[in-house]
């Protein structure tokens, strides 16, 4: 056995066993160890950004780390971005990183750069393995710093020479230290604040916006009459009828304040101390108002579930029934003129399928989504949590690949799906189930406004011509096809309906281009 | 005047009138400025991998830096794989990566990261802003620090309040220092070594790859019988008719090491000492013979050029006479069945245009490329010096723009392309004299090769799966039109004839998907 293969065998030990690959030279052994080692899925992908986003998206679905595969510094560099994104999201993955064997980095040969460096901002945890006969251990301690928390991203370089060198044995999974327990006098202040206090509202983020702990904020909000609100964007949030309705964050920062400007105790659970996405020479940076006081019940690594069940029996609610959404599956939109925002939720919300994925990279087009969706099928809804573009596409791949009963939408800018068109090319190879809308307003729209915000004035033609991404249009359908895709396209509610059914009938991935 | 205007006007007062750019949210007032300053040509990229590649690509044919205008972290960190690229290649790039404001960052919104420690793995000099009265200052100190040697990464890192903030000035441009003085001693030796041992070769790299320079290599050359070779990858060798030829060492460690086998001592001239690519377990890394002595002449960041006109003079060979390539247009390949490398050469040679500029990412397809087109019609030929993939199509970009009167050739796989295929739209927006040639044979073609010489054994079907892209197909016609781009398809060397043909008298970007 070389060091590839006891790797490939202590990841698969340790519960790991989806690789988003991008080989080169310095992973053949590591490829070669695919052949020799069943049960290790290997996805190819054309891009690292789409290797390290399809990891993010595997690891919301799934709630378990997959592998990437990448080739050297510049690789990983490729991988960075959406590896930002993961990281903001707690989402756990394990980068398998190829190195130059380790006496051949002295040449300072045309691929070498500083991985460990590179790796560093993006990673929590950042490894060289130096010898083939520790490589499995090392891969162990990888996937276990993956599982900490809320997950975590953990970076092991490969050098080729421990790759292909000798090893014994692979390595038993790394016990991972469970969530810390839930803390009780958090709970009883909690608790206190909402029996004493009519302006109080809980932030929900990460685990708080799912299943129990959904509930339990729910039971708590029927009970005390408190506000339920989530941040502007959720790595994973459940939506739509039968379940508990939290109300998003604007994005906009004079709409976010305006929403926390009642509320004189905020309380945060698996969420953070809500703050612009930028900051605007005349807006402050905090959008709670002076003199709100924020309370931790939990913070984003705990246990947002145990924690609300207790805050429910400290407040002795734990059978109170929440108020959630009732299904009102809209009529679709009939109107046949140019496709409004609103047209497009109504349109979606008449024709989702229950239990499907939304991924959301929507910006501008899809800001305003809220209510009519709520009240259409249950449904998880997942955003980029980095804010860095080309997040929707390759997590598509992955939240398909660790939920294939279940159906994908990707909701995607034009400017947004086009930092990792690749991704389209692994959904056609895997067949994964995915509906992509591509929101095609030709224009970095969002800009136009950021442009107003900033107070940067009155912009000319040469500003514009930065924002602007119509002189060539972009064909979607043609490039998905390209690409292997199933594609239609929709100016009209009508064709957007029928587009819709079409794309959500199909077993497999299929694009439409919303023009708008 | 705010710090965006004054670092856009010191831009320009430092001779920096190009900007790749793909901006955002803090970027907008930097945007606003190019609406108020006259003079800056800001090309709109729609992927940051497409603005750095472009940058290089402006510095190889320009001789002077672009910059290139990024959104925060994550979109330097998309920019990184071609900035290594570029860094090993020598080219001078200026990047401007905006920020949240100095006061948001401890807020740690979506966007942040550490963006210094981003920059710093493929920078050689980086520094924030912290102050809008400064930038200006910061701003000519970056160009200084992109034009030194033979050309260097500059990162500026400006927060979006010193950006919007006030400023009075422009900076002036700060003085770079001259390349060293010629080193007399090494011109002494490296002469008395031409003198006295047959056996000796000059290895050329960087500018001495080019017109006086290579003038003077040819006379020694011509004069002692010493044998001229180029590294295996070259950031701009003038080759073709006219040109001394000179012999590019081979990718492939036994065919290099053949070539430098009867070499008893080499001279670096502007070029390393020549290492493999890889290390490969049963191959040395030092591709020299053991003993062969190495002796430079000019490093690096010399001026290979007055010191090969130095060692004429010492050789007293200054007036004899080199022996360049003459041209010997071949007739085109009739052959009708399926495209070989010898068949796409001789084409190329029989149809190229003189002074094209030929950016090689052919890979696989091109490796042997060399005798043929040396007898061609006079061309640049340029490489990619980092070997991370997506280079050719961005390079070819930037190469335009240089040079608006020079047709541009890029050469790229498949697999290749597909990591920047957003260059194309910005061929088509700026209306770029560019020839693309896609060599499609739906694989990873070179690592079928270098899975063999890893010695990984004989790989089954899960290791092939990975280096191959035949499942779907990619339609390079289909994905061009997509983006605007005129296309045609050739899978003869009969078609592949017309097709260049079609492409070369086009005025604009013209791709061609060569099925091999």
């Amino acid at each position: 056995m070389n060091g590839s293969e006891s790797l490939v065998r202590t990841l698969l030990a340790s519960r790991v066993d989806v690789c988003f690959a991008n080989p080169g030279t310095s992973e053949m052994h590591f490829v070669a160890a695919l052949d020799k080692v069943e049960g290790m899925r290997s996805v190819l992908c054309l891009f690292e950004g789409v290797a390290s986003g399809a990891a993010d998206g595997f690891y919301r679905m799934r709630g378990s780390p997959a592998a990437t595969l990448l080739h050297l510094g510049p690789g990983l560099a490729n991988a960075l971005s959406n590896l930002h994104n993961a990281k903001k999201a707690g989402s756990g993955i394990v980068n398998i990183v190829g190195e130059h064997a380790t006496y051949h980095l002295t040449y300072d040969a045309p691929l070498t750069s500083d991985v460990e460096a590179l790796a560093r901002p993006m990673s929590h945890w950042v490894r060289t393995s130096r010898e083939s006969r520790q490589v499995a251990a090392d891969g162990a301690l990888a996937v276990a710093a993956a599982r900490k928390g809320r997950g975590r991203i953990a970076t092991l370089i490969l050098p080729a020479d421990v790759s292909w060198g000798p090893a014994y044995d692979i390595a038993d999974p790394v016990p991972v230290p469970p969530a810390p327990d839930v803390d009780a006098d958090a709970v009883v202040s909690c608790a206190r604040i909402l029996r004493e206090h009519s302006k109080t509202a809980l932030l929900l983020g990460g685990r708080a916006l799912r299943g129990e702990a959904l509930n339990a904020a729910g039971r708590i909000a029927a009970a005390t009459g408190c506000a339920l609100f989530a941040e502007a964007n959720n790595a994973r949030h459940e939506r739509g009828s039968g379940r508990v309705p939290v109300q998003r964050l604007p994005i906009i920062v004079p709409a976010a304040r305006a929403m926390l400007e009642g509320v004189d105790r905020l309380i945060l659970v698996g969420a953070k101390e809500p703050v612009a996405f930028f900051a605007y020479p005349d807006q402050p940076s905090i959008l709670t108002r002076p003199g709100c006081e924020i309370t931790t019940l939990s913070d984003i690594d705990g246990d947002a579930e145990q924690a609300l069940i207790a805050l429910c029996s400290e407040l002795e609610v734990s059978s109170a029934r929440p108020v959630v959404s009732s299904r009102t599956r809209p009529r679709p939109p009939v109107t046949t003129s140019r496709l409004s925002p609103a047209d497009i939720e109504l349109a979606l919300a008449a024709t989702l399928p229950d239990n499907a994925v939304i991924v959301d990279e929507s910006i501008s087009t899809g800001r305003a989504f809220s209510a009519v969706i709520q009240d259409s099928a249950p449904h998880d809804w997942m955003q980029s949590m980095g804010a860095s573009l080309g997040y929707a596409l390759p997590v598509a791949v992955g939240a398909a690949i660790a939920a294939p009963d279940r159906k994908v939408v990707a909701l995607v800018g034009d400017g947004s799906a086009l930092y990792t068109p690749q991704a389209l090319w692994t959904m056609v190879r895997e067949n994964l189930d995915v509906t992509v809308l591509i929101f095609a307003n030709r224009s970095y729209e969002v800009l136009r406004g950021e442009l107003a915000r900033v107070g940067a004035g009155n912009p000319g033609r040469r500003a514009l011509d930065m924002l602007s991404l119509d002189k060539p249009q972009i064909d979607w359908c043609r490039l998905a096809k390209a690409l292997g895709v199933e594609v239609g396209r929709a100016d009209s509610a009508d064709s957007l309906s029928t587009e819709l059914k079409r794309g959500f009938a199909n077993q497999g991935p299929y694009l439409i281009e919303v023009v708008i």
